[in-house]
């Protein structure tokens, strides 16, 4: 077998198929951030339009200070794994913080949201009797992957069609152990899942539920627990999974519900067990993060304020979007070779990084801009982003929406 | 299906067994590791035995700057994927130098270690045409869960045994993709492969080689790139897995190999596509780690000083530990049970802190404890390690060795 060979032919084909993907190379500045430097080609200094650090929390005082601070203290990294050596006192006070944070028993934490889904998905479905597991049909990777590994049988149920799951979980006999797994606010989409309405037909048949609110925590709710906290039904969500990576501005993510349930999930999942533990000084700053939201409904306001601005300006200018009830922005392109060519565009005559969308993140066909405006975007960055795709719409004869 | 009673059913069967785990709830001072203040039962400040930061280079004081100053500078998390804005030049410059390392072409950035095994194992076992990888029976489950979630074929072969190797490459057909799957360092029982044979079988075959150089890294070689590097045969293994989390420090996990290859598991595999990027203060303090241990020896030889020193004192109190040629002291206990109270009497009379080491991390019945002497154990740490030990194989009448 020519390794070599193969490695470069199914890269071929990507590139021919225009999803070969090319990174930005950034340098955050936290006086300047959403301003960043810019080590790739295009002008030296760009805005980011596509940060899930939706907040700007990882720039802010008080989270940056606990990490440099925990790093002096504490050092770099935990040393181990958490059974080895690995346990910080800053790991079980973050847990603690995230059990809190959901009104949930207790919490875990793992190398990163997508640990999190993965080794938990995969240990409930392969561990309880008879498991399946119905998931939702946009789910995100990390769940797919964990579902996949567990080797449970798997239902696939319309998206954020709670009538379906209903009739799927009907079919499947009551002996079995099933498990609902849906997200709250669908990253790619922006829409938000009815938790309330897929709840109570999970309870109906006795099914477990499993929430990822990676784009939700800190984004939703008073206390910034997610769209279940928003809603009042925290409490009828099993398990509530979530990232310290996006709206927290840090790195890691999480489980939430019964003692039982994460112990169960510690004592028996590789993705947990095999795995050195975070750095106390990330989970230091993660702590500060959550608490500081839980609180402060300042950098939520802004935020949201920021994103009516952005959508009014599409709208008035004929830029197609999605229509959602969240935070984030699409605009569809349908086309991988144009979605990059847009965003090369943006990015060298405009200063604006916006990363063109493409497979495998979602479908052929769908490709898409994605914008995420934050509270540190001010207006006049708003009103010069819709300048420069009012004009490249008008450039490349792209299509207009009608109000 | 009543979950709770499900949970606390499998939490019993564990408990019953002996192999429930304790977590120890630690605070580590840069100030004083391996001194650790403790925050669960026992002692207020103990000693580590069981630290996989080998080196302490989690608290090297440029290391410690590199994470504190790069927080300040760049703030807490990278704020996306690497593909979606989270591509931070701290993760270009840190990849370029892991390549550096392992004289490779390039290198690729994972969440750890686990996961950059899991996700290239599972990416490479499923997207080589008619895959077969051949894995050392005593893989590191990262290893064994990623070649389980490709579905490609699997086959154990002998650990550390090339003619068993060899016998079973040559059963499979040459038109398969056969990838071979070992570590340098085994880290419960610390042996050492014999990665040139290894390799020479391997290419015999046609096979690639995936080389898990986790406890390695850092520890072995003139630049501490690991035993592939001290045994002169770096350019014979097609990939290197490290970890930036132990004799690093850090935190974070990589491959190095050919550009090719890093390419194709960047553009392909689920694992590092859809996950965000590590905070680039973590890879800027990862980074200075790699450069001092490229060239500084001082750590390595003082640590295996003390590792020899620990062996010695042991022999000459003929307290049974396994031989080997690494850095890791395995002592033998064989009972769940008492290895617990072995490690809880340390802990409380002794300040000595080792986990005990049980099942799954080793198989049933090799329950053991498990020391790694570092740098900056003073000798007389190590005088009254041996003493507690001692002590305690008296007062619980275990067997000794004889010389
Ligand atoms: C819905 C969803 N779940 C999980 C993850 C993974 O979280 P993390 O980035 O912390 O790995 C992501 C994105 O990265 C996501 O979009
Ligand atoms: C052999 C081996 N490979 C991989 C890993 C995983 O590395 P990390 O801790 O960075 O996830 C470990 C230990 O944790 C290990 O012992």
């Amino acid at each position: 077998m020519d390794f070599e060979a193969e490695f470069g032919a199914q890269l071929e084909a990507l590139k021919a198929e225009g999803n070969y993907r090319i990174f930005a190379d950034l340098e955050r500045d936290c006086a300047s951030f959403p301003r960043v430097r810019n080590h790739g080609e295009g002008p030296a200094e760009v805005t980011v339009w596509c940060s899930n650090d939706y907040l700007g929390m990882g720039r802010h005082p008080k989270v940056v200070e606990a990490m440099a601070e925990t790093s002096r203290a504490c050092g770099t990294g935990a040393g181990g794994t958490r059974n080895i050596s690995g346990n910080a006192h800053h790991h079980v006070m973050l847990e603690r913080e995230l059990a809190d944070l959901h009104g949930k028993e207790d919490a875990l934490l793992f190398s990163s949201g997508y640990v999190s889904n993965w080794a938990t998905l995969s240990c409930l479905g392969a561990r309880l009797p008879g498991a399946v597991i119905f998931s939702d049909s946009l789910n995100h990777s990390s769940m797919i992957e964990g579902i996949r590994h567990s080797r449970a049988d798997k239902v696939i149920w319309r998206h954020n069609d709670p009538e379906d799951l209903d009739r799927k979980l009907a079919a499947v006999g009551p002996d079995r152990s099933k498990i609902v797994a849906f997200e709250s606010v669908y990253s790619m989409d922006g829409d938000i899942a009815p938790i309330a309405e897929i709840c109570e037909v999970a309870r109906k048949h006795g099914a477990l539920t499993y929430l990822d609110e990676v784009h939700g925590v800190g984004m939703y709710g008073p206390r910034g627990a997610g769209v279940a906290e928003r809603d009042g039904v925290m409490d009828r969500v099993d398990i509530i999974e979530g990232t310290l990576g996006k709206a927290f501005g840090c790195f890691g993510g999480y489980v939430s519900g019964s003692r039982a349930m994460c112990d169960f999930i510690r004592s028996f999942a590789s993705g947990f067990i095999f795995t050195t533990a975070l750095p106390p000084a990330v989970a230091a700053a993660a702590r500060v993060s959550v608490q500081h939201l839980k609180q402060s409904e300042t950098e939520r306001v802004r935020q949201r304020r920021q994103v009516a601005r952005l959508r009014a300006g599409l709208e008035a200018n004929g830029i197609p979007h999605l229509d959602n009830p969240s935070h984030i922005i699409p605009v569809m392109i349908g086309d991988p070779v144009k979605c990059r060519m847009i965003a090369d565009i943006l990015m060298t005559d405009w200063g604006v990084y916006v990363q063109p969308i493409n497979y495998p993140t979602v479908p052929k066909g769908t490709e898409r801009l994605r914008f995420t405006p934050g509270p540190f975007h001010s207006d006049a960055d708003i009103d010069h982003l819709v300048s420069a795709l009012n004009s490249l719409w008008s450039r490349c004869a792209l299509s207009r929406q009608v109000a």
